[in-house]
């Protein structure tokens, strides 16, 4: 499937429902940092040396050990998409906004499923990176190794016996392994606790972020948790240490759900009500109401109390409703208010009453 | 049918949305004072002379002619009902919240079809009043003269050639008849012109106040308009001159709507549909923002925008919804809170999906 397909349809297999622990976590991603020697890092690099980058990794997909452990990646330069298809990737967590920057040097190799990805030339040569829902960071890590190590095989990583993988990050170099979870707080954040809890995390050497990467805020109750350092620790130890706070986290959010339906159990299906009803007929959603909405919503559907809707389509709710993906549905340029009324038609017709 | 039934039933006739120009006036209200020679006024009257007058009423009404051009009116003494029927009285808006103070004085007569009633003992010895659906002041007259006709063939009431009929308070005296009408003007709320069209309307000598009678404020954009001095005028004037100013507000308010649909489409949509889906699924509605939320329905199905849902339903809930109904149906004391609770649940369940 070509890269056009994947930009054009809003359903990524991270979405899928059917992860383990999936009333909290939604999705768990890993990727390493990789570095080929006798390049530059990327932000040094021309553009005649970019795409000899690109080309070795071309050439390194190609490898029949690789594509059978790992099934077939395609490269696509970023140069072929319109800057409303890169958008759309970034809203599919498919890449970085980073990629975006500088785009005529970038590539991205991507499985059909979505699950395995490689980004080019980003801050480093290679990412490669494995998403999956629910809390599989496990999982995740197996194919992102099995595949980095079949492209070791034919590619020079920059590797040095006392540091690791080198990288043009000083916090990737090491392991160069990021994990990350994606996680819905709702309960937390309604009892007022959640400032305290991600402070924790913090203290831990652990980083939060909203759901849009740095700098963004935390939109619609998700965070995302991830490793700060990739040095001195093993790819086991990074992955063991992020799934057990996960895990803590989960029973944080669980007692504080627990603690709002038994408490305060008509104000709580209330607020998912009102948010449902209004999903259900507004004609007007911004992205930032959109998603607090949405949350209520998932929230509901794992407490049981919205029983006709699945979460699966909440999280490809979430995705569709970004900007990128509805301005490229429209086809054309539009304005923050035909992008909210367009949100609120595209939201009511998936909620529809069957 | 006796009293008990008509306190536990919402429906009352003036609900129907079958009466004319039902999209912006939803009720007509005629109602004379009448007063019997020989009596003091009521607030003078003792508890025996006061069961006098309410004796002589009921046997007034026994009268063939009567029953033959008014039909059959029961007389129920208000001390017969519980204080939560009596205020359901008021709520139905068959008799004033006045009726309710010194209630072992009081009585009021009814027909079935709650069109026709009679307080007695009010503020004057008998108030007569006809209460339709849509802008029907002329039937509604038709039907009060008719009865008051009638009755004034067996009782001796107070009367003056040159002052027309007394009443105990002077804004009554005359022809002792107050005509009103009860509009929805949300275009006119909305576009903001409501405050200078009411100014107007209080400066040709009506009154306007909000939907429960005096000193409440207009809950829901319902307004009654209803003529301040009956003395001087012909009952006809008095009804011709309160029909022409709601004719001319309904054309105000209908190009209020217009604007509003043609300028603010989407808006409009919005907050109608926002209101649709939060009466569908909140699980906690005070009063106020039941009715606030009721208009925008109604002004929905009046503008089509809402399809599903009958004008007489909006009514009905807006009856329904108060608190001595929703006390009355639980059968005990209730909170705020727990009112505030089983009105959602009522609203949730009357909108159900069919």
């Amino acid at each position: 499937m070509a890269l056009k397909d994947t930009v054009s349809r809003a359903y990524s297999n991270w979405m899928a429902g059917s992860g383990p622990e999936n009333d909290i976590v939604i999705s768990s991603r890993i990727r390493v940092a990789r570095n080929m020697s006798h390049f530059a890092f990327p932000h040094m690099l021309s553009l005649e040396k970019a795409e000899e980058v690109i080309h070795a990794l071309t050439l390194a997909l190609e490898n029949k050990d690789l594509k059978f452990s790992s099934g077939h990646l395609e490269v696509s330069r970023m140069s072929e998409l319109s800057p409303v298809e890169r958008q759309i990737l970034v809203e599919k967590h498919l890449i970085s906004p980073d990629l975006l920057k500088g785009h005529e040097k970038k590539a991205i190799a991507l499985r059909d499923d979505e699950v395995l990805s490689i980004m080019v030339n980003e801050e480093d040569h290679l990412r490669v990176q494995s998403l999956l829902p629910g809390l599989q960071l496990e999982s995740a890590w197996d194919q992102v190794n099995r595949l980095d190590d079949e492209l070791e095989k034919t590619l020079d990583y920059a590797f040095s016996e006392r540091l690791g993988y080198l990288s043009a990050c000083p916090t990737n170099v090491g392991t160069g392994l990021r994990a990350s979870v994606m996680v819905h707080l709702p309960g937390l954040v309604h009892t007022d606790q959640i400032k305290g809890v991600l402070n924790t995390v913090s203290k831990i050497g652990l980083t939060v972020r909203g759901l849009y990467g740095e700098g963004t805020e935390a939109a619609g109750n998700l965070f995302q948790i991830s490793n700060q350092v990739t040095l001195g620790h093993s790819e086991n130890e990074i992955i063991q240490n992020i799934v057990s706070v996960t895990k803590q986290l989960q029973e944080r959010e669980k007692t504080a759900r627990k603690a709002l339906y038994n408490e305060r159990r008509s104000q709580l299906e209330d607020r998912i009500g009102r948010s449902y009803g209004i999903l259900k007929y507004a004609r007007i959603l911004s992205t930032d109401e959109a998603m607090k909405r949405f949350s209520d919503l998932r929230l509901g559907i794992d407490l049981n109390i919205i029983t006709d809707t699945k979460p699966e389509l909440v999280t490809e709710l979430m995705v569709l409703t970004r900007p990128a993906f509805l301005v490229s549905k429209a086809g054309s340029d539009m304005t923050v208010f035909e992008r909210d009324v367009k949100r609120a038609e595209l939201v009511r017709n998936k909620l529809k009453v069957k």
